[in-house]
């Protein structure tokens, strides 16, 4: 059976950038420091949060906290290439990531990166 | 329809000891002492717990922690009439109850009581 959108089924990434040698080291690399920075962000926060527990409630706050942070956490960072100018644009729009961090991807990376921060900070304004 | 345990069926609380007033009254107050003293617990422990993190796995490690023991309390602190005696068993056998707080019950529940915590004791041995 061949339905009408076989033959783009067919090539489902033919239009994703391909990531050089280079680009996927330095992808890699503001990848774990922006996924470093938010977990220990992370850290913080629950040793304050547990610090200041007094009432059983604020246990499971606490707890709701740490699984809310760690989901959130899973679905944001994915390394995937077909994923990742998005996952760098949201860092950058979350101030997670600074743009010298991604210096050295293609134009074409850079510029979509950029412009789903912006799109990002004018659907949060 | 009438099947052959319908008889039983119909009065499943028949064997079921009557509490008194003044046996809810100290029931009532031995297990919010012994909840009490179980989320101070785990309130130390997270504390604890949470002051030594020092990797994102020991984050986890936490909400871990918590997840599991909201959940065992909230199976083991059951106030029901019918599951009090093994509710008090478990704490008695734990060493989360003693025996003066719930002196005053009638003498076939603190038999019930005993009996559980025993058997728990050597199942445990």
């Amino acid at each position: 059976m061949t339905s009408p959108s076989a033959t783009q089924d067919r090539y489902p990434y033919q239009n994703e950038p391909i990531w050089s040698r280079s680009e996927k080291a330095i992808a890699r690399t503001a990848f774990d420091a922006a996924l470093k920075r938010e977990l220990h962000e992370v850290i913080q926060e629950a040793k304050q949060m547990a610090s200041q527990i007094k009432e059983p409630a604020d246990l499971w706050d606490l707890e709701h906290y740490l699984t809310q942070r760690r989901r959130e956490i899973d679905r944001k960072y994915d390394y995937r290439y077909s994923e990742l100018t998005h996952v760098f644009g949201r860092l950058l729009h979350e101030k997670r990531l600074r743009e010298e961090e991604v210096r050295g991807l293609g134009k074409d990376k850079l510029k979509s990166i950029r412009s789903i921060a912006n799109f990002l900070a004018e659907d949060a304004a």
